[in-house]
């Protein structure tokens, strides 16, 4: 089998920055690629009901302790944002943007925007912070800060967007193999045993 | 370290049943017991604002799938019951009255319950099919009824629940280990992780 392994995320979820570190090489052991494509969570808990997972009673204080526990576990750098959650929209217009000319710069730009939101905890959600972003890994700001706010790219994400759902995402990270979904950074090692076993 | 490893689940999950096939292997690989505590998760679901996983757009569809998916990974039995959620009021309180008695009798019972539910797809709810599962492991059928509508073991269900809360519990299955909670039959891999490492 040969077909990418979909990595559906938000910019703003901490577990799918916590997976991010991880599926591309899950999906390079089986020889697949990872594509990455990034949504709306806020857009999905509209259907869902969900509310950001913070903010939840008993949940939050848990989600909270977790990620930094997950982060000393994984040995990623973490900090948890002042501002958080946010809407991510000018970064994933301008990975939609990026990732149609060069899948590679897109992704770096993808990992770059995570580092600085989770790693650093420095907001993404204004467009210069996220044109800062795009001139670190040599776009220009400008086009950046153009992309996010073209037609074009706003339907682009929308477009993504209504593909998650078509597809039955229901959460951030969340990834397919195959058809097959799986929910959760947790579910990572099940997709990398998923891959070696074709299924079971 | 030499605590308990406590196992807290309501007889309506599905995750806590695929959990409960694994907690004790788990916790008694690090020479611990697991002490198993049911709750009302329904009670918990009126303070995290959550309903049953499987009457959510997108995580309905995606939850039925992946219970299929992970009986046959796991090798466990699975029928989704056709009552599904109930609330399991007598199987907990009964539960609470025979662990008091005798725990390993308790612990056949609560993996009975689990089974006749899961495993077979019938519902426990009805005190009478709850008396029936007790005799099937050698506790009087009759004493089990009157446990269930005892104002004695209503009264320990509610303080295992008023526990749960106070510990920070916030969906089934939940571990908790040296104070540290795990939520979901995805961590108990941490959970073992964990007890080996104790702690990172």
């Amino acid at each position: 089998m040969t077909g990418t392994v979909e990595f559906w995320f938000d910019f703003s979820s901490p577990y799918g920055y916590f997976a991010s570190h991880r599926i591309d090489a899950v999906a390079e052991a089986a020889g697949r690629t990872a594509v990455w494509k990034p949504f709306m969570l806020g857009a999905m808990f509209r259907l869902t009901g969900a509310r950001p997972l913070s903010t939840v009673p008993l949940k939050g204080p848990y989600s909270i302790h977790d990620w930094d526990r997950l982060a000393r576990y994984y040995g990623v750098p973490w900090m948890l944002p002042e501002t958080f959650p946010i809407a991510t929209l000018a970064a994933a217009r301008v990975y939609y943007w990026l990732v149609e000319r060069d899948a590679v710069t897109a992704k770096r730009f993808a990992k770059a925007c995570y580092h600085t939101y989770f790693g650093e905890g420095r907001t993404i959600e204004p467009v210069d912070e996220v044109a800062a972003i795009a001139e670190s890994v040599g776009v220009s700001g400008d086009e950046a800060v153009a992309a996010a706010n073209a037609p074009e790219w706003k339907a682009a994400l929308k477009t993504a967007g209504d593909e998650a759902v078509s597809k039955g995402v229901c959460g951030s990270p969340f990834v397919i193999v195959d058809g097959e979904g799986f929910w959760g950074d947790d579910r990572l090692v099940m997709v990398a045993e998923w891959l070696v076993r074709g299924g079971w």
